[in-house]
Parts: C-alpha cells; sequence; structure tokens
C-alpha cells in the first residue's frame, strides 16, 4: 500500500504551530482560539501572524508568516476571507506541510467563496499543504495538551480512543460525554467541509499511531468506499476496533446533510454491508457510539458469547436475562463446580443460576466475582448494583477494580439508584478500565459490540477476505439507453464459469435450423435486439419448440411480432438454446453497481419471494464461495433447497460457486452499468448443477448516482 | 363493572396505621421501616405494637394490637414468623381492611414457609383482610408524605404518576430516577409474591384515583388476562395512559422469573397484541418506562406525526432526522408562511428546512420556537440544545417553559453538553412538565409513544372494542388424544356463518351414493374419525372424483387404507364434498388459545407462507371485520389478494368476515381445547366468497399451558 499520502504525526503533535490572524477583540475567531491556545503544552512553540500586535498572550507576534523564525508544522488560518491567500502563499514558502483554515466566507456563503475555496485548494494541492477545513473545529490532541481547537479545553484520561467527526457538533459533544463519563478520548480532529482532509484520512493516521488502540468517527458522507475498504482491513489486522456512526440513513436525513456539510447521499445497505465484512463496528447514534467507546477502550475482549450476571434483586435478574438474549448474547450454563463454589457465599433461598442474585448481601459480591471469572463456562461479567457511598459503594468497586486488573475476561457494570448516589462510582470504573453504564440496553448493546468484534476477527483470520479484483476489463457499450444482448451476456457469463443453456444465435431460417441440428428438443427461441429490454412484452420469446415445423413457425412469429410491437427494434438474429427440464427451483441473481462501494450481489428465489415477500441476501463483491454459501442460508426459503415437505435437494454449492463467480465478473465491468440480472437461475438437483436462462445488463446510470447528481 | 373489590384509598391515604413488630434494634426490619415511619405527615396516627417498648421514635406502642385506642387503615406486619397469626388474629379483631406483610420466612424458605403463607392467606380472605405481599417494599404515598416502605425518602415533586411493580427494586430504582429527573412519582406501591394484591388491583385503584394520570407497571407476571383488558380499556375511557414493563419475554427471563416472584410464564405475543388492542403502551425495559413516563406526564399529547426539529448544530439536525423518522414520525414539511417568519430570525446560510439549525444565535431560539408552535403543519417540538449556564442554559430554559405553558403542543428537549453543564437544565425542564432527556433515543421513543397513544385514542373513540363473547357455548370432547372431526367442525363454522363445501356424512355405500346424488362432480371423500388427526396420512383422503364408478372406488380404497395403516381407528363414515374450483387463494385460517389471553387468530397465505416465511398477522378475539382487514392487510403477500402481476382480485371482504366470524365461535369453545385450524381456507375471486375446506380442532392443552405446568 501507498502510505506516501499518510497524514503524518505533525498535524497532532507538531514541533511548532503558527496562527494567521489572532486577535484580542472577544467573540471573534482569533481570540476564541488564543484563549485555548494559551493553555498548549509548553514544549509546542507558538508564534502568531499579525501587523497589528508584536505578541499575543505572551506569544510573539509577526507581521509576515516570512517572519517566523522556526519551521512550522501547522498553520491556523484565521485571517478575513480576502486575506487567506496571502496568508497560504507565506505558508507555501515556509513549507508548511498542514494548514487548518478556519476562516469564514467560503463554500457556504455561495458561488463567490466556492470559487475562492477552490482556488485556495488548488494552490495547496499544486504546492503539497494539505488542508483542514474549513468548518472545522480544528485538531485536538488531549493526550499531549494541544488544543488547536474550539471546543472546551478538557481534563487528561488515560484514553486511547481516536476521535475524528466530519461535523464539529458531534465531535464536542463525545468529548465531553467521554470526559464526564471517566471515558476520555485521546485525540479529536473535526474536519468539517473536509475539501482535502476527511474523515478517513484521519482514521488512517491514527491506525498507524501506537497511542490510539480505539477508531471512531462521525460521517455524513463516506468520503471513499474503497479506501474505507481498505481501512477497515488494516485496522482489523492491528486488532484496533474501528465504530463508525454514518448519519443520513434516511431520506430526511440525507437531505439535511447535503444542507450541512454539503454531504454526497450514500446508500445504507452498502455501508452496511461494508462494515460487517471489513469488520467495522456500525452504530446507529451518538449516544450508542460513546457507549461502545467505554466498552473497547476497556481493551479486554470476550472469547465467546456466554455471559454470567450478578445482580442485587430479582428484578435485575429477570431484566437483564431478557436482555442479554434478546441482544444476541447467551447466559452461560455455570457448572457445578462453579454452583459449588457460589454456594459457599450465596445463601440458599437465593438464585445461583445465573442470574446469580447476592440480594443484600454485599459482602460476598466479590468472591462471587472471582468465581465466575475463573469459571471456564463464561466468557463475560456482566454486574449490576446500586449501592452508594454510603452502602460501601466506593469500597466495593475499588475491590473490582483491583480483581479486574488481575484477571482477562471483560466484566460490564450498571450502576443503578440515580446520578446523585452512584454516579461518582461509574465514572471510577470507567477511569479504572471497567466500562459502566447507567443503562441497562446502552450496557447490552456495547457488550454485544465487544463480542461481535472478536467474532469477526477470529473469523477474517481464519478466512481473509480479498480486495483485489480480477484485472481483466470487459467493454460494455456505453449507450444508456441500449441494453447488452442476451448472447453477448451469456458470453460474458461463460467466460467466468456459469453455465449457460446449449445454443447458439442464427439470423435466417437457414442458419436457425443448423444450431438446432446440434441440440435436443425441446427448444425455445428469443429475439436479439439491443433495443429490447424486456423480449416477452415484444412476443420475443417462443417455447416450447418440440420440433423443426413448430421452430419455423416460432421464427415467423417472433418477427412479425416484434416488427408489430416494436417497429424501430433491430432484430440482430434468433437465439434458439435447449429447453431446461426439471425438478429446478427458479431464482433471482442480481447485482447493483454501488457508485461508492462497488458491485452489490444479491440473491433469492425467483417469483415473489424478492419483489413482495423481500427474502433475498446481500454482499459487497467480491465474495467467497463460503461467503455466497452464508448468502443462501440466509434466505428463510432456504429449506426449500433442502427436501422441504418431500421436495428435492437442490444443488447449493454450484449457486455458491456462480455467486462467487459473478461477483468476479462484476468487478471487470467498469463503471457504465448499473444493474446485471440472471433472471431465472435455475438450480438443478444437488450434482446437477445451475443454468442462467436469461441475462440482462442494464447500461443507465443507477437511480442513486441520479439522485446524487440531481 | 362490580367494583365492589376495589381497593380503596384507605391503602394509599390511611386515617391511622398500625406497626406490627417495629424495633429499636439497627438492621432489623422493623428499625428500618420506623426510620421512616418518623418523617411521616403527622396528619397520619402512628401507633406501635410490641411488648418491649412503651413508644417508638415517638409513637406510642402497645403491647397487643387490640390495645390500640383508634381504627386502623392500614397494618404492617414486621414480627419474627411465628407471631405474625397472632398478629393477623389482632387485626382481624380490629377490623384492619388492609396488611402489609413485611415479615420473612414465607414461601421463599421452602414448604414449612408455603404452610404458614397458605394458612395466613386463609384466614385473611375468610375475614375480608386484603394483604399485600410477602416479599414487598410497602406503599409510598409521596404526594402526601406517607412513606410505609423501605425505599429511601424522596422529595415531593408534583407528579399525577401512579407507579405499581412486582419487584421491589424496579419500584425504588423509578422513584429514585424519576425523582432525579424532576419528574416524579405519586405513589408507588411493590407487590412482592402478591399472594392477595397484585399489580392489576393497584392499577384498578389508581385508575379511580383522581390525583393520578398516569399509571406505570412493572410485572413479571400478569395476573388476570381478561381484567388487563378491562382495565386497559378504562384507562383509555378516562384518557389516563397505562405503561406495562413485563419482563420473562426470553426463556432466560422467564426461569429467572420463577425463580424470582414465582411467576407464571406468559405468552409475550399475546401480551404485546393485547397491548396495541386495549390502548396500553408496551415498554422494554425500565430505562423506556421512566423515558415514557417523563413524557405522559407532561399531559400534553401531540394530534399527529409532524414533528418540527429546531437544533443548534447540522450534526444534529442530521441525526434527528434520521432518529425521528425512524421511529415513525414525520418532519413536518414547512408552510412557505412558517418559512418565512423563521428567515426573519434566521440567518439566511443556515437551514430554516426542518431541521431549523440557528447555530449559535441563541438570541432567536424563543422566537423561533414560537413560530413553530403557531404552525399549523406541526403537531409537536423537538428541541436541541447544549447551553450551559455560562450560555445563558438557564434564561433560555425558562423563557422555554414560560412559552410552553400559554401554548398547547408537546414539546420534547434534548439538552447535550454533559451532565455538569445542562444536566441541572434537564431537570428544571422536566419539572416544569417539559419533557427533557440527555439521550436522542430516549426522547423519540417517547415521542412516538405519546403519539401512538393518542392515535389509538382516538382510533377507539371512532371504533370501540368488545369485550363481549357470546353467550352460548360448544361443548367439546374433554379427552385430550382425540380431535374433534371434521364434519362435526364443520358444523359449527356453519352455525357461525362460515361457509363450507356442499357434502354430507354417508356410513354405507348406499347412503354416500345417496349424498352424490344431490351433489355435483367433481367430488372428494374423507375418512370421518375421531382418532384419525392427519387424514392424508393414513390414505383418509380421494380425490378428484369424477363420476359414480370412481367414488366407490374411492369408498373402498378409504376403507382398506385406513385399517391398514391405523387399524385401531374406528371409521365413523365417509364426508362426501364437491371439489372446489379455482381459481382461488390457499390460505390458513388458525386459533390458538392462549390461556392467559383467550383465544388468538392468525391469519396467512397456505403452502410455505406461514410456516417457512413467517408472513401472518394475529389479533386477539373477538376481533371486528374491520379489524380483520387490517390483518389481511398487514401480510407482505397482501398484493397476491389484488390482481398482483395480472393475477385475479380475490375476496378479502369475505375473507375478513370469515375471521370476525371464527374469532366469536372461537369464545364459545371453552377452555379444554388448544388449536383451531381451517387449512386450507380458500379465497375464491371477489364477490364469490371463501370456503373452508378443512377445519381440526385440537383437544390438547397448549404447548404453552404445559410448558407453565412443568
Amino acid at each position: 500500500m501507498d502510505t506516501s499520502n499518510i497524514i503524518d504525526s505533525r498535524l497532532i503533535n507538531p514541533h511548532a504551530i503558527a496562527i494567521f490572524g489572532p486577535s484580542l477583540k472577544p467573540n471573534t475567531v482569533g481570540n476564541r482560539l488564543m484563549n485555548n491556545i494559551e493553555k498548549i503544552n509548553p514544549e509546542v512553540k507558538v508564534y502568531c501572524v499579525n501587523p497589528k500586535y508584536d505578541e499575543v498572550k505572551g506569544f510573539p507576534c509577526y507581521p509576515s508568516g516570512l517572519d517566523i523564525p522556526d519551521k512550522i508544522d501547522v498553520a491556523v488560518i484565521a485571517v478575513p476571507k480576502d486575506s487567506v491567500e496571502n496568508s497560504i502563499r507565506e505558508c507555501i514558502q515556509k513549507k508548511v506541510p498542514y494548514v487548518i483554515l478556519v476562516s469564514a466566507g467560503f463554500a457556504e456563503t455561495g458561488n463567490e467563496g466556492l470559487e475562492l475555496q477552490n482556488k485556495i485548494l488548488k494552490l495547496c494541492k499544486e504546492n503539497g499543504i494539505r488542508v483542514l477545513g474549513p468548518n472545522t473545529l480544528g485538531v485536538y490532541n488531549v493526550k499531549n495538551n494541544i488544543p488547536i481547537i474550539f471546543t472546551p479545553i478538557v481534563r487528561e484520561i488515560n484514553s486511547s480512543i481516536g476521535l475524528t467527526t466530519q461535523g464539529g457538533a458531534a465531535g464536542s459533544m463525545a468529548l465531553l460525554s467521554a470526559t464526564g463519563e471517566g471515558v476520555g478520548i485521546a485525540r479529536l480532529i473535526t474536519t468539517g467541509n473536509q475539501i482535502d482532509i476527511n474523515t478517513l484520512d484521519i482514521a488512517e493516521m491514527y491506525i498507524e499511531d501506537d497511542e490510539i488502540q480505539i477508531i471512531a468517527s462521525y460521517m455524513e458522507a463516506i468520503p471513499d468506499g474503497q479506501k474505507l475498504k481498505e481501512l477497515g482491513l488494516r485496522a482489523l489486522e492491528k486488532q484496533k476496533p474501528f465504530i463508525i456512526y454514518k448519519s443520513g440513513r434516511s431520506e430526511a436525513g440525507q437531505k439535511a446533510a447535503m444542507s450541512h456539510t454539503a454531504s454526497l447521499a450514500s446508500s445504507h445497505t452498502g455501508f452496511t454491508l461494508i462494515a460487517e465484512k471489513y469488520g467495522l463496528t456500525k452504530v446507529d447514534s451518538l449516544d450508542e457510539m460513546e457507549d461502545a467507546l467505554k466498552a473497547f477502550n476497556a481493551r479486554k475482549r470476550p472469547k465467546g458469547n456466554r455471559v454470567a450476571t450478578l445482580v442485587v434483586s430479582g428484578t435485575q435478574g429477570v431484566t437483564n436475562a431478557d436482555h442479554l438474549v434478546e441482544a444476541g448474547l447467551e447466559l452461560a450454563v455455570l457448572s457445578d463446580e462453579t454452583r459449588r463454589k457460589l454456594r459457599e457465599f450465596v445463601p440458599s433461598y437465593l438464585s445461583i443460576d445465573n442470574p446469580v442474585d447476592i440480594s443484600t448481601h454485599r459482602d460476598i459480591f466479590i468472591n462471587c466475582v472471582e468465581i465466575l471469572e475463573e469459571a471456564e463456562e463464561v466468557d463475560a461479567l456482566f454486574l449490576q448494583f446500586n449501592w452508594s457511598t454510603e452502602m460501601g459503594g466506593d469500597r466495593y468497586a475499588q475491590a473490582l477494580v483491583e480483581t479486574y486488573n488481575r484477571t482477562s475476561k471483560p466484566i460490564i457494570v450498571i450502576t443503578t439508584g440515580g446520578e446523585e448516589f452512584t454516579g461518582h462510582i461509574r465514572k471510577y470504573l470507567n477511569e479504572n478500565r471497567i466500562p459502566s453504564y447507567n443503562n441497562v440496553l446502552s450496557a447490552v448493546k456495547s457488550l454485544y459490540h465487544l463480542y461481535n468484534y472478536e467474532k469477526r476477527y477470529s473469523t477474517r483470520k481464519q478466512s481473509p477476505v480479498t480486495l483485489k479484483a480480477p484485472s481483466m476489463e470487459n467493454k460494455l457499450p456505453v449507450s444508456s439507453d441500449k441494453s447488452v444482448t442476451e448472447p453477448k451476456v451469456k458470453d460474458l457469463l461463460s467466460q467466468f464459469d456459469i453455465p449457460i443453456p446449449r445454443g447458439g444465435v442464427g439470423k435466417t431460417l437457414d442458419e436457425i435450423f443448423q444450431i438446432a441440428s446440434g441440440l435436443t428438443f425441446p427448444l425455445v427461441a428469443k429475439v436479439v435486439s439491443p433495443e429490447i429490454m424486456h423480449k416477452s412484452d415484444v412476443g420475443g420469446i417462443v417455447l416450447p419448440i418440440e420440433n423443426l415445423e413448430e421452430l419455423k413457425n416460432a421464427y415467423e412469429t417472433i418477427t412479425q411480432s416484434v416488427s408489430r410491437h416494436s417497429p424501430s427494434s433491430k432484430i440482430e438474429g434468433y437465439l434458439i438454446e435447449e429447453l431446461a427440464q426439471g425438478p429446478f427451483l427458479e431464482t433471482i441473481v442480481g447485482v447493483k453497481r454501488d457508485p461508492l462501494f462497488g458491485p452489490i450481489i444479491m440473491c433469492g428465489l425467483g417469483g415473489i419471494y424478492v419483489e413482495l415477500l423481500k427474502d433475498y441476501s446481500q454482499r459487497v463483491a467480491p465474495i467467497t464461495e463460503e461467503e455466497a454459501l452464508e448468502m443462501i442460508k440466509e434466505l428463510k426459503s432456504f429449506p426449500l433447497f433442502n427436501g422441504y415437505r418431500g421436495g428435492s435437494n437442490y444443488d447449493v454449492q454450484a449457486l455458491a460457486e456462480l455467486l462467487s463467480n459473478i461477483s468476479k465478473l462484476a468487478l471487470t465491468l467498469g463503471d457504465d452499468w448499473s444493474e446485471l440480472e440472471i433472471n431465472p437461475l435455475i438450480v438443478l438437483e444437488k450434482g446437477k448443477g445451475v443454468l442462467a436462462l436469461d441475462g440482462l445488463i442494464t447500461m443507465s446510470k443507477s437511480e442513486y448516482e441520479t439522485v446524487v447528481s440531481k
């Protein structure tokens, strides 16, 4: 991989920074920034550029950037918009690698601003300067106390979370909230309009940053589908969980995103599939992101989904059991050995059946935790208590931390009883890396994220996914009002080992008879014309054809019918094929090209299953046969493949092969098509394979690109 | 309705109470209780009963309850278990109406305790004493400061919420949390093992209590299905939202509930359907219950689902839009008029398209809120801000309360920015009846509950549901290894106007020929035997029968085949019917008897639709034709009824009639059956009706009762 373009540590750990346009006037951008810079780590050299001052807040100030007697890593441009270009030119001369653009007056103000923005961007690109913003809050290295940012300064907590958000509010809310909860954020960068540096660039930097172990990002747009896949894999390789909250899922949300950061809409399905395949942790709200960060920041992950829950009331036992199971986790079945050990402490009228209920017996809390920690049948502990300081809560929390520090399993805690009684205990636990919540569903969901990450991590270690597309390329016609003819599609399918019926294309009756002589009746005849997408609508298909006389009739019927129903369509020939013989299952295999994420493969049973009952499954290309098998097994109608109610067993393996092959084929087709469909694709009995009876490639841009370009 | 048995106000507002077994020894039950009683409203007379003391915490103490010189409304029994009976006998003599049993040593300790419990219960019942507990925390009238309970005393907040929980922890957690949030609880009663008074009894009392406007309950078991329906309707009539969190949804949760409060398992599907039909607000966690209480306590409800959202950052706009739409709400489309008014305040670079984004312009906040409040196209306001005191948050919150108090639409607020900055503002707003959250999803879900309640309230006003079952009763055989024969089921169906094929039952070939002479070929012949549930498995069905000779053959074939495959089955006769002629759709109509909630009606298309694709819908009986139509329209496969892809239009109206009729039929069948199925029920073309081709009633207890009785 080319790493030459990765944002380097100078952005986050600069040796020296320059502020263009600092101000002593209250409520100006330049002043608000200086209030933070004033408190910056003294090891960072700060230089100001403003002809009006000699020094600002104790930092030296120069009339021009060129006067600065130092090498600058990061320049913040906060000057009035008419002076921006001049400041940038000084940065170019000073060979400044990173510019943070906080001046107002760019694209958000209209065409003139947009022109200026483009000019600045061009200037920077030509001179190798990377630009953050505009509409950014800036860069905050919390760990090293370097707040080149407009958020309030927060206390440092030992955290290994790198956060990057497109919208500034998402970043500042998460920073405040994570700090308040005792979780902390190590670095925060908000990218705003991201005319150059975007959230994925920052995520890439975090992946290479040894101080960052968890990456989180809020995005209103995915800047680059392919890069997202690459980063997903790289983060997984480095065992750095990568958590993404992508907003703009709904139409209303997309509309709002476009008006906010001029974000391009992107398909939610595509993103969901990418996350699943490339090991990203997808969350659906800012709160869920913060909850998940708590859990991942603990740096312990469960080996499986068997959870032991220890509670102080029966109600908690019942409700936790429900919530855990409904989230996809399991209640560990405690062994006799474990139960025996627990019973030494837990009075006989209380349950040790998981939920383990210690009721008011706080003194046995740590004993029980230790027994469950040691139990082989337990992958994670889920504790709930409500002990205020008065009830010894602080003391028990401290003992829990000690146990946690010398054991290996994740422990998740829910503290109830109200913020004023147990809030400080929750924060204490979080600061000591025991993820603690005041909301059961948040806790359960976060534990599930941990488990799911670990599961995907080990799956991908066993069967790595590939990013490589076939190097060949298949040329397709580019006119969007034409379709690729069935014989041509079938040629393509054949190249990728996808079985098609025996047959051929003839132009004259003689040629057709010639073809038929090599085939076994019954046959089917179909018109071939690039202008005709739906052959049966124009009487372009005749079947079954049992003999030569019927074949002749079919030839004449098609010719007349097409010329009547679609006089402008040119008939290129007649496709004559053997008719497939049952028993078989009719399926539909489709590919949609997502402009951001590439081809998405779909399969389902034919007829009403896909359209009405929405019983289909999807994956992003390319897929292995194993992934294809997973896809097929996900179908609710899957039992129909396997002798359901006395039916046949069908060739699932051949269908999986086909799906894998079609995913590779789709990657060779370039960018000018929107849909490829094999309908029907028949699946014969076990061992007899599949047959693509018809194939269509649609050339128009996808619906989704049309929406975007509006 | 019989109201003679309703718990009356003496339980919650006693004139005088007696404590049997108060103690001065720390950490005893009797002592912990007295620490609360010490602070009780001085208007309540308190008498203690304990031969050891003359007074306890300033209250007079007597050797025997009989010595108390006053009429007692509530007696708390906290004596050692061996003295409980004696205390109860004193209560009987004193004619005490309510006893709260807090002594330990009952059912939870084993058989001996259970016996004592039963003895006490019997004694109380015979003497008209109602018992709360054991395993109860007690009764807390927060509003009037009467804490006969083991939870910490909380400050009174002007609330109209009546809460009753089975588990004590659920009650005390909700009380603390609601108080902390500024919402408050007016009364709390936890019912524990509810050997007599249960959560529904308390809910019933709240419905009649003028100071209670919102009823909430946590249940591990539903004490009485029919009563739940009645209370649901009564609460709806009185416009008192009734919120229920029923735990034990999962198998693991049911197991835990059984070991906790010896709760019976109950069907989650049944409860969900009951909630939907009878206007209950079903929540799925304690947190969701507390969130919903906030919203309902505000006492303003939206007329529709069109929400205007006002935010202070673009990120909030995008994410709120997503969350609102995904929760089933809509973003109001703002009129030109409203937009014009907003634009007078909102700078041109900010969105007024809903989300309305005021960014940092706090000074226009109230102006915008007022404009949105007045807009006809808006049903509710959804505001998000993060202003700390320093940023004027308190001042804006106060202005918001003023606006809210003189306008009519619900306002929901999300305060972000961290507990220490905006927590007090959230609580202030809640105390002033503006539901405020720090979590977007909680806010969105709660607004949805408000909207859904209002929708159901108006639906039920237009088309009230009936609780009345037909007064007739149909006798069924009680032996569980027998089924009701098809002719008998069809007789029943006919009584309820459900069409069946023309035909009859003959025993001999002569009789069969006689029947056939009145019918039109083709026919079908089926064996009639109470021992045979699946006729086709034993060769008991022959079709199609085209003439008399084939009919004779069918008679012989069936006779031989049944005697070979099921020699012990007695053949009662042969059902001869006309064969249905297409086109038609095959459907399945089923009824399962839920032991708690009564018959549940199910319909779906035949074949694999119900079994494999789970495409069916359900309702609790009885249902009107309108409800039945809703059911049919819920099916994913519904388009198949309406000329899908050139198919026929089928008689949906007739199917709806049938569903309504079968729901009434099911209510006449008593309690000894588990399932009734019409499979197939064919739906003919529009105007041609339906035909029940086969019918079966299964007599065994339902699976679910089997589970419970384990």
